[in-house]
């Protein structure tokens, strides 16, 4: 938990446009598809292909607590989770507007580490900040991003395709970014009675991270890429496996079965869960902000999409849309439900 | 001034897709570049040509104060100041996302408010609504729109390209929108001493409309679009005339000498300034949020420019990039001063 104690320059003292000239200066254009970035009154990009454009507004206090979270993490976040909506469309990620309201609590240099963290994750996913907006608010931070990638048309891959007999198809693991927040939540009221105890955070570096500072699955985009696998139907895990497991049935108009002892859970998360005696499946199902993907493929592509490093077959498409199913090793049948943790 | 005792359904009720649901359906997909709308990981688009993309974040407090605006003017604006963005590359806007972050002294009625000024908009301006978010915020409003739309490459316009001798020219008058939030901040104060006197504004309709409700410059696109010109540079006022022609200065290495009896200002504007002891020369240079247009075109098409209505020439560029000057009718020349009223 930070103290706080850092020197602050008032934004005021830069300006806007100072301030965007000084939080953009690092930053440099490298797609062929951006034509022109910051400076006009907007973006110029040319493309070939279909583009896909996705957003998100994050709010404090609501999708980020700055208690527990370092603004140069928060930056690369609020990227990497608008870019894993561009890779569930199975696309490239390829600009991305940031705009950022600030109350005065804010100084220069929390903005500076802000877009530091938004530039680590620009570079590691290739992709140009080419507009955006900073601006004043009276209480607190919000960051929008609204992220533009590009296919061709026939790869774009939609919610609505997952077929009778798919394999539903998970990356990663399930459940560690929430564990992590509970661990995060559980230390700050720690703190909060008394402030000179040290939070205990060392032996959940996986968890804390898995929430702090997730990652899109560029990797498996680019795996599927090469196996030449179309997945049906795809959507990221950001609600939990079961709110999207649900829109996926919902859209295509099928239901699913998914066995317990299949879902994909570290021994870290499972550990943690033990401790907090909360149940790993449960986190698995809905704890959401894993920024895993979720995918469906045809039945002929299991050997192909197993030898992917990272991808677990958890079930299969049913016809009925009524049946959408956990089954559990005693072979019980249970409802899935979609009752993500997340805030509205 | 609202005595705000409207029946109030609280937003958990809906829940998040139940509300983004709601709010989308009497939303149409109108345009041919829109393949997929709502409803998936991103929104799919399809555009022969270039895109422009911008985006802006609106904050309660400091770029709204909703004791005097209603949510359906509000909903209208925040497209309306997106897509004049658009206008000011001398392109056609095609799509916007919007996303929302409401406290919970917001219920489904205010949201319905604010989406139907969004649908007013996106029905004038031929815009598809395709995403968005709707979230939570600890406490006021957060709006957040990007608009992306469409010109070919030799048709958009930037901010650098004014040369020697251009013309300078802006559409419809300016600083009405500043003196309409002059009245609505007398009003207010008026109303916070006393709640039972009414608030006199009948009189002020013009300004507040431009400052409530402005619209964006689609008519002179299809105007410049008719008589066959392309401006050399161009940007929309939303900060004042005079930043704004300041950084067309600045972008392209230019000066400029504008005429102070030229300056489009309204009767209306006049008399209010005339009341409120400010300067209607001020208000027009730095008052800011008119959303009208600021071009610059060759001199020989000063016969086709002047034809178009709406359109008044105030000056012309000059060679030197230090010569930024307002010349009075006394042949005095001041220098132009980016000193915009507008918060950051």
């Amino acid at each position: 938990m930070s103290q706080d104690k850092q020197k602050r320059t008032p934004l005021a003292t830069l300006g806007e446009f100072g301030l965007i000239d000084h939080i953009t200066k690092d930053f440099k254009n490298t797609n062929q598809e951006t034509i022109l970035g910051v400076g006009d009154d907007a973006a110029i990009m040319d493309y070939k292909d279909q583009i896909v454009v996705t957003t998100d507004l994050l709010t404090e206090g609501i999708h980020f607590d700055l208690v527990y979270t370092p603004l140069k993490h928060l930056g690369y976040k609020c990227v990497a989770v608008n870019v894993s909506d561009i890779y569930a469309m199975n696309a490239t990620p390829k600009q991305i507007t940031v705009s950022v309201a600030l109350s005065s609590r804010f100084g220069v240099e929390d903005v500076e580490e802000l877009y530091a963290g938004i530039k680590l994750a620009c570079d590691y996913y290739n992709v140009d900040l080419v507009g955006g907006d900073t601006t004043s608010s009276l209480t607190g931070m919000t960051i929008s991003v609204t992220a533009i990638g590009t296919a061709k048309a026939d790869k774009i891959v939609k919610r609505s395709g997952a077929k009778k007999n798919n394999l539903i198809c998970v990356t990663g693991d399930l459940g560690a970014a929430y564990l992590g927040l509970q661990i995060l939540e559980r230390e700050k009221a720690v703190y909060d009675k008394d402030i000179n105890e040290q939070p205990q955070l060392s032996e959940y570096q996986y968890l804390l991270q898995r929430q702090l500072r997730p990652d899109a699955r560029k990797d498996i985009i680019e795996e599927l890429e090469k196996a030449n696998i179309i997945p049906s139907s795809m959507m990221d895990i950001s609600d939990g496996l079961s709110s999207e497991l649900k829109h996926i049935c919902k859209q295509s108009g099928v239901g699913c079965h998914i066995y317990m002892d299949k879902l994909p859970i570290k021994q870290d998360t499972m550990a943690a869960a033990n401790e907090m005696n909360i149940d790993p499946v449960i986190a698995a199902l809905n704890g959401g902000e894993d920024y895993e993907l979720l995918f469906t493929v045809n039945i002929d592509e299991y050997d192909k999409v197993i030898a992917i490093e990272g991808v677990s077959v958890i079930g299969n498409i049913v016809e009925d849309v009524n049946q959408q199913y956990i089954i559990t090793p005693q072979n019980q049948s249970i409802e899935l439900k979609a009752q993500g943790w997340v805030a509205m």
